[in-house]
């Protein structure tokens, strides 16, 4: 049963699994005790760190472990923030960094702290120097993912790290999704990751901070990790962590080649068998393992389940797969289709003939979905004759995918040159019906806000 | 090998050994996902939540976990005062709570808040009525332990809790050290545990908040565990945690009746074998498996390494067996003797014999230790003769226990009435010179600053 989600979590590595049993035994002590048990959970956290260090490239007193990713995300930017007040107030950030980011910038703004998000391409790419043109000088802190952990697209790091250290600018780069595939290049600050993304178990996060970055903790701290991360350390958990980190470097060459093998033929593959499909990130400076696409007149909800059916686990980004109504910012701030979409993460070790089950299995599940929603070219045949100048189609109380689907057929009925208004209270619609015209080759004209109502009319010109 | 800190911490319990490694398999995905294996991690990750509420006595939509106890607690002090805020800003707590509770209280502090804390006996139990008096109106939240975890003094929480329901004050109890032994009783609103105190894997910490509670989640947050705890929840340990206070909860009471009993051995034995020792916390009032003493005379860390080279595994709360020269707060609030402390914690399943031969080992330890230090009583003879009115013992720079021992060589040189002042500028003396009046039955006058110098003159008469 391929499983293809290891962009969330990832199995135990094998020597994980191995590293961790034997830390049960040797581990489970309170390193800060001075008895035999104690030392001997001590020396294994300190192995830990040395190596967990070498992997990441820094000094080992430069590296703390956390509870997870996002502990050290939320704890290297309160704290960079906190020892940097005197410099200013402003958090800078890409508008595609993971949750955990925003959140933490939310926290900042609402503590009366500026937060400024920088854009990106139709890919998901920062344009560095987009990025270092935003570092004014009350800058505290700047935040870049080095890669992104949706659609794959690698971040320009170490380009953006060298603008930051020329503007006197702390860099964070949250790693989580590419350590397992190496180092972060470039003069960095303070980095993030975390160990379930590598095959690691869950409950470890690792905090790097550079020698000379001023950083003052925020909230209760205590003795432990350096006073950066409180509570009992979890040291069979950070050992299996270390030892697994270690273990998918060591393969990460062949590896990486060999699903980024897999993956551009998922890539060219998938437009070529799904009609009206979007594969979206930056088609070269990709992660080697992660491939997104968003297929129109699809709910992601039920393409996630009909791939269940098949066999299939993959990840969504689509509203109607989250219990909040709104698409992935991601996808929101590449100003790509969300409807229908698909993550697919391979883990190491994935077969080339999984892939291809997957690549025969899809069009049918994607055909099933849009049959069940009665989309275009479905088989619902279009209604003959039709309007001839203008379609208002009312799509109010509606959910994605079903406003796109209405615009679709309401196109159709339309000729050449004639608009089609939807009139749609769903927030996904701002995003997917310029999408879906970005896609068809159709005109967005515009959208105004309903009169008295919820929701907005969105217009689009019919141009093929 | 015979480990007696099970209060620091325990080895993994078998049970939570076998459901951690099935669980590792099972329970890796994000349960926030749709496809089979996140539908299958919170299948484990619900049924975990029900036991562990179970246990603690709550409903589950009231119990997230936590990365650990000192989360738990860290975030349940701040989620409360935050909801509270309109009621007043004043943490009430006693004096001798875990260090996670006074350091979450000295960010209160530093944020502008205002702080009691409650003083206790030497027994190091807290007086109900006494802790009731300090719930002002303005009092957001009081916090107090169910037991100590130094000395293991059992607190009034049932009584204490009452008060706090009647005041209209929400209470939250740290359960850390009790929760292995039972639920705790009353009206409580707020719970925190940590799962490596009864044989769960580092790791976990739960957080209960009662239904109707005012709390406000501080600092960045996501959609994992009701919004309460951030972050990747760690699965595998989460299933083996809840397991494992099923198990030791089903062996409780069988098993504290035995340990009680090996306990009042200590107690009894210690200081009859022991010269010069105090046995400290509440003889009755305690903890199943927990007992603390200190020897006069005797540095901690020396006493420490005596008893691990003797294969005993114990912690101490003095200060010369931490980094920070001060002695634990928990003894400094009892006014209780703080040198050559020893806590001894027995882990579920500890034999009688291994206690016995802890009773046969400890007198040589501290003799030894003794010894070395040239303590009176160890073999040196105190000088014949000697000043027979008021003596001066210039202790400057001598560091625990050297000023108390100088105090006792000193005084078996002057006469019954007679003063011996010490000068000394080590902290602990402020402790350990009246702890030492209190056990040999001397008076103690007081203590006054040296002019020009740090420190102080303690001021001792003979009175035996």
């Amino acid at each position: 049963m391929p499983y293809f989600d290891a962009a969330s979590a990832a199995p135990l590595h094998p020597v994980a699994r191995e590293a961790l049993l034997a830390s049960l035994d040797e581990g489970w002590a309170d390193p800060a005790r001075l008895h035999r048990e104690g030392r001997r959970a001590r020396l294994l956290l300190d192995a830990a760190r040395e190596a967990a260090a070498e992997a990441v490239g820094c000094r080992a007193d430069e590296l703390v472990f956390t509870p997870s990713g996002t502990h050290a995300v939320h704890s290297g930017i309160s704290g960079v923030l906190a020892g940097r007040r005197r410099a200013g107030r402003r958090l800078v950030h890409s508008a595609v960094e993971h949750s955990c980011v925003l959140h933490a910038a939310e926290v900042h703004a609402a503590d009366g702290g500026s937060v400024a998000a920088v854009g990106c391409d139709r890919g998901g790419r920062v344009a560095a120097d987009g990025f270092a043109a935003a570092l004014t000088p009350d800058t505290a802190l700047a935040a870049l993912q080095s890669a992104n952990h949706e659609v794959g697209t690698e971040q320009p790091v170490a380009e953006v790290a060298e603008a930051c250290a020329a503007a006197g600018v702390p860099l964070l780069v949250d790693a989580a999704q590419s350590l397992p595939w190496g180092p972060v290049a470039g003069p960095w600050s303070v980095l993030a990751g975390s160990a379930h993304k590598w095959g690691g178990p869950p409950g470890v996060g690792l905090l790097v901070v550079r020698k000379g970055t001023r950083f003052a903790p925020r909230g209760p701290v205590d003795e432990r990790e350096a006073g950066r991360s409180p509570g009992f350390e979890n040291i069979p958990a950070i050992v299996a962590a270390a030892a697994s980190l270690r273990a998918v470097r060591a393969e990460a060459a062949a590896e990486s080649g060999r699903l980024r093998g897999l993956v551009a033929r998922i890539r060219e593959r998938v437009a070529a068998v799904v009609p009206d499909v979007e594969v979206v990130g930056d088609p070269e400076r990709r992660l080697p393992h992660l491939v997104t696409f968003s297929c129109l007149y699809v709910d992601g909800e039920s393409l996630l389940y009909a791939l269940d059916r098949a066999g299939f686990s993959v990840s969504s980004g689509s509203s109607c797969t989250s219990s909040t109504l709104t698409p992935s910012h991601v996808l929101k701030a590449m100003g790509v289709l969300s409807e229908g979409n698909v993550r697919v993460s391979l883990p190491p070790g994935t077969g080339a003939d999984a892939v291809e089950r997957f690549l025969e299995v899809l069009p049918g599940a994607v055909r099933e979905v849009r049959a069940a929603l009665g989309a275009p070219g479905a088989g619902a045949a279009a209604p003959a004759g039709g309007a001839t100048g203008a379609l208002v189609v009312d799509a109010l109380g509606e959910r994605c995918p079903v406003p796109v689907i209405e615009l679709a057929k309401a196109v159709e009925r339309v000729p050449v040159g004639a608009t089609v208004t939807v009139r749609s209270d769903d927030e996904v619609a701002a995003l997917d019906i310029p999408a879906w015209c970005w896609t068809q080759g159709q005109e967005y004209v515009g959208e105004r806000p309903l009169e008295g109502e919820r929701g907005a009319a969105y217009v689009v010109r019919r141009r093929v």
